[in-house]
């Protein structure tokens, strides 16, 4: 969403406020997968055929590690570990977040501004009725999303307050867009920040919603399976529902055009187009009609 | 010296004990180069070109990190990473470092038990004239030991105990074999932990030193500048006045056969052979002589 958006607006009027949930701390390692994969992609060196990591990435510290007999169902390509060993070391000399955040977009020549949501490690965590409690990681690569989930939390988050110009982004911005990720597990736990849903509800207006479904399923991941796990339906209603206090315009995508009325109904003004950014000129269309809304 | 020591015993009656004063937390990663090192060597993985590392190794991780702007001047390749992830995981689970390094023993098939001095982390700390206080690995690796010495410590030693296993491993041995190491910065860490200098003394008879000078020179670091600049002189004699008190006797080269009576004369048994472990026969004949004076 934000690289659709980078295609019409100048990049340096973008600002992305990240999820840090999935964040971990892993091999002594600090990774924050979704900070990183919004890098990877804005700096297009994302790999487009697993939906993480790098392209053309190799495998040497990971195969060893697994020889070794360690950890190594979480997958750390050799150039991706680089940066972890960085993001590592200067928040160990008490750099923030936020400020090695904006070092690695300026060595990969991103001009969008990124704030992680928080600088506190907050964890987002899964009851599961299977495997107890599981964190995000085990929850989402090492049981691949395919259990059931009783209840999902977000450690430290009510402890947690937004990064620095988190609430100024918020504020201050033109238009507040929600991006079409997983609205329990990649939106939630930036909204469990105390002081977040509450900038947001200020801006009701300006808030637009691209929702995550297409036809009532998910892209990718468990965003569906997940909004009916926790009490809403896995449609444009439930997404309606689930943003509709501080958030004026949901999105919706042509295959879902029926779900309108309910959406109105739901409280939100609803917006049909098509949603799927699968190439440049379609993600350009919703960039726009996202803005213009 | 161990893998001297090997040839002609078997493997399991070796115990190495083995300096942890250089270990450092780096990139959030905890390194044990001496640890490695010895394993590595006695593995046969090691690299003799640069005599640390593995042979053979790729540097894919550091190339990244040099990017990035990293802290890439003490090179970590990438199958050594490995072995640091799986470490400084295993640690972070509560297991000690003297069960992680057993198992890593047993994975690379080496039959020699090593033992860490201590479970704690210790810090051989220098304060130079030119450069302030430095860490191990900023004067060896940073500064290339090319700078000279105020002061060796040892931070936390103090209060630091010896791992399980080694003041037995010192009082039920038939010989203590001290290497042919840097006196001051590879063996001077262990004796600063309290305890182990009080069991080599209980054993002084037993306790057999390998000079590392050979024609008053170290083979390769800053022994000898370092004897000089710690009041020691860079030769036999040095070597003799800095282990006396728990050493009764002194192996040294054959280039250095001359300084016997000072050895003599300051209190130690000296015994004169070939030291340079430069291939087997002379790796097994040095072994043989520190076994049978």
């Amino acid at each position: 969403m934000l690289r659709a958006l980078s295609t019409v607006l100048n990049p340096s009027e973008l600002t992305g406020i990240v999820n840090v949930g999935d964040d971990l701390t892993m091999h002594g390692l600090r990774i924050c997968p979704d900070l990183d994969t919004i890098t990877y992609t804005l700096a297009g060196l994302n790999n487009t055929e697993t939906g993480w990591g790098l392209a053309g990435e190799s495998w040497r510290v990971m195969q060893e590690l697994g020889n070794l007999g360690g950890e190594a169902w979480f997958g750390l390509g050799d150039r991706d570990l680089a940066l972890h060993l960085y993001r590592t070391q200067r928040m160990a000399q008490g750099d923030s977040l936020a400020d090695i955040t904006a070092d690695v977009l300026r060595h990969f020549g991103v001009g969008i501004t990124l704030l992680p949501a928080t600088e506190e490690q907050i964890a987002t965590t899964f009851t599961t009725y299977e495997h107890g409690v599981l964190s995000f990681q085990e929850y989402f690569v090492k049981y691949h999303h395919d259990v059931s989930v009783e209840n999902v939390t977000v450690a430290n988050a009510a402890q947690a307050t937004p990064s620095a110009g988190v609430l100024d982004a918020i504020s201050s911005a033109q238009r507040v867009v929600i991006s079409p990720s997983n609205p329990l597990i990649s939106i939630g736990p930036i909204l469990a920040i105390p002081g977040i849903e509450a900038a947001l509800q200020q801006r009701r207006d300006d808030v637009v919603v691209v929702s995550p479904l297409i036809g009532g399923k998910a892209l990718k991941g468990p965003a569906d399976r997940l909004l009916v796990e926790q009490g809403f339906s896995a449609d444009s209603r439930g997404v309606a529902n689930y943003y509709q206090s501080f958030a004026s315009t949901l999105v919706i995508d042509i295959a879902d055009a029926n779900d309108a009325p309910l959406v109105e109904a739901a409280g939100m003004h609803c917006v049909v187009t098509q949603t799927l950014m699968s190439d440049d000129q379609r993600s350009r269309n919703l960039a726009e009609v996202v803005l213009d809304v």
